[in-house]
């Protein structure tokens, strides 16, 4: 049998990030097409597999591409606009009014930068709920990014589809266009329990089953959330889930900051997915999620950033940063939340949220190959005693110097390759100064 | 009058810091020798001015270098051997062996790694406390990098010194010695009142007095501090050292994590600095320290990173981010502790802390010329509403690409021009070796 690889990576060390967690030395990648072909030794690599194009770094580390469960990519507009207000005051003047005048081509756009931000900080898949999301999607398939998408639904009209039906309309549109995409997934996201009908609530868990798609929803993420749920369902967002049958496997549950015990139970029995935004939450002073309580119970948890409007970035090595750290002080225990815990919650965590277990989240033989490399040769990496460590607590996003997704090299030495950065970066100054002027920048 | 400028700077933005808090389109500030001379538009300075050497960054922005307030620069050889232990294992078991084996050349070649990292994350000024001061005095000065360092000093025979007289004698020294010198300060740095003697903290204190230095001190950092000093003292920590007479305005006190209110107002009362530091705080599980409350009392806070064995970084750039939310999720106000307030704190508040406010912390003409340039043209800074806002919660360490401490540039489109970066890190990689043989590595 003579087996081919297109793409050989080395480097100083290997995290597979599998369930052996092997860190290996000298360590390396091959790749063929889209996919790993095999992981081990350099060397042994180079040796098997003679004619592949070669991307060497002695003092690289390689590890799976990070996974965002959670962003608003195209808030990367907003971000810094107004900060340090409270969330109605943030929402009702600031970000509604640009949103209600948005445009496609605007949300492309703001994929686009958040994409490159997001390249360049080690993450190789996100999972978005936006306005226009076929111009998310648009954006991620042209830059080779991997991604799950959704239109956010609600009862109201929305600045992109107008009334609710033509909503479900498009986001059945845009499954069918997406069905086979090798990197896009469309996902159907009621955006939450105060802003959905218990009958749309229900009638996108139908659609969702329907097509088997996730089904993402933002779910306890502050106090205001629970008492307006409790003062028109006299339930929380939680058991008003549960009364409408709607907890299951396909939920995706954005934040869950403020979970009650018997709550935590109920979402690991029914095997519901959640993402932990922890900068986004703080920032917007919403709490600390309850992550060891929710890990604890055997809750899968993947790390998000939130949008940029709230975080304010999408760099997952910071998230990484804050969610070890920060359940520590909640806890009042400085072994709760180890750098192990953390990496593998912004990995495989990651990808068991979004159903991608079996295609990405780590780096074994058949797996997609979405990985990234760092470079260790820098003051606050050395010396290194546990790579791990490191790059919980010490890396930054603007440490990664390699990025590849499907197979395709989408970053080398932090140039972007399917993206032309400058245009990007020219036509986000624009849109921001559009903004600026109060009008919507389209 | 003909004035010389010897270096201008010039870009997009300059923040100045001072009271005004002027942001500058297309600012500049211009240096001679180891002073600001004028500060305004760059096109005006570059007229004003000519013959001076111009860096010019036309995507930059210029701000005041970073004040670490807190640090053990020479830990950055322990970053990541442990973490995510409890504070007395990591430290017994880990910590104070290698910390018994440490010599003066380990501990100037890990100042000098800390150093490195430490301009190339943008600041300029740190304030230290460790073993082998002298040591740790010679890596600033050699480094060109502004500082205010003192021998910990405690009951027990030191790793250095060996007998406390020893510590006094050799603190007197080090104080003469560095008394003229342009950036090197002397500080008397009890460790903490649960390894000082009240008759060790007193004799500190008369030194400070006598010398004019700072007198720091880890203070009122975690409830096992709490606790030991009123089993032994029956007071309080602020309490204790207030029975002393030694609460005054030269002293900096680290941490103050566990506050009572009466403490806030008295530590206020009696002109006390606070070194803030959040990360360490939180990674260690110490707690939050009441920030808000001791800014609303009129203390004055700085913001440093403690060591990089319990951060693990001295990014002070993230270490903004994190003091910027985790406030706001303590109050659960996202208006607590405003950009603004958080830049202060690292800028201006880290040179009054230092009493260092007439010199460093601002960009006004006669201070010193201490000051940073970030590249702004990148996907995490664009678009750019209000800069604070991206400097706190969107920047990174990695932006800086320019720094110059006392008039000089230390450091050029990320090349350090001060110290010779590959020897350092070859040379801690060694050390590090050593550390994982269980020798100390010198």
């Amino acid at each position: 049998m003579s087996v081919t690889a297109d793409l050989i990576l080395t480097g100083k060390y290997l995290l597979t990030m599998d369930q052996k967690q092997q860190l290996i030395e000298e360590g390396g990648v091959a790749i063929a097409g889209d996919s790993i072909l095999a992981v081990g030794k350099g060397k042994d690599l180079l040796a098997r597999y003679p004619g592949a194009r070669v991307m060497a770094e002695p003092h690289g580390l390689i590890m799976p591409g990070l996974v965002n469960v959670h962003t608003h990519a195209a808030m990367a507009l907003f971000r810094g606009l107004a900060d340090d207000l409270p969330l109605m005051q943030w929402l009702q003047d600031y970000i509604f009014p640009l949103e209600a005048g948005l445009s496609g081509e605007v949300v492309y756009q703001g994929t686009l930068l958040s994409i490159a931000e997001m390249i360049k900080s080690g993450t190789t898949s996100f999972c978005d709920m936006y306005l226009f999301a076929g111009d998310v999607a648009r954006a991620a398939a042209d830059c080779g990014m991997r991604a799950w998408i959704g239109e956010v639904l609600y009862d109201f009209p929305s600045p992109h589809y107008g009334a609710l039906e033509n909503g479900l309309a498009f986001t059945r549109e845009l499954i069918d266009r997406y069905r086979s995409h090798p990197l896009v997934t469309i996902t159907v996201d009621p955006h939450a329990v105060y802003t959905c009908s218990p009958d749309l609530l229900t009638r996108l868990g139908r659609l969702a089953g329907e097509e088997n798609a996730l089904y993402v929803i933002h779910l306890a993420e502050n106090e205001e959330e629970i008492r307006t749920c409790r003062e028109r369902y006299g339930r929380s967002p939680v058991d008003h889930l549960e009364s409408l049958g709607l907890l299951g496997p396909r939920v995706v549950a954005d934040h869950c900051v403020m979970l009650t015990n018997a709550e935590i139970d109920l979402l690991a029995r029914r095997g519901v997915k959640v993402a932990h935004c922890p900068e986004s939450n703080l920032k917007l002073a919403s709490g600390i999620a309850p992550v060891v309580q929710m890990l604890g119970a055997g809750i899968c948890v993947g790390l998000g950033t939130d949008g940029s409007a709230s975080n304010n970035d999408v760099d997952m090595f910071g998230e990484m940063n804050t969610a070890a750290k920060i359940h520590k002080v909640d806890r009042m225990d400085p072994t709760a939340m180890s750098a192990t815990t953390t990496l593998h919650a912004a990995t495989m965590g990651g990808a068991r949220v979004l159903g991608a277990e079996p295609l990405i989240g780590s780096l074994e033989p058949g797996k997609k190959a979405d990985c990234i490399v760092l470079d260790l040769d820098q003051p606050h990496l050395t010396p290194i005693y546990h790579p791990t460590s490191h790059l919980v607590y010490a890396a930054r996003g603007g440490d990664v110097i390699h990025s590849v997704i499907n197979g395709r090299v989408v970053m080398e030495h932090r140039r972007l390759l399917n993206l032309d950065e400058g245009a990007v970066l020219a036509r986000a100054v624009e849109i921001g100064a559009g903004f600026r002027r109060g009008s919507n920048g389209g």
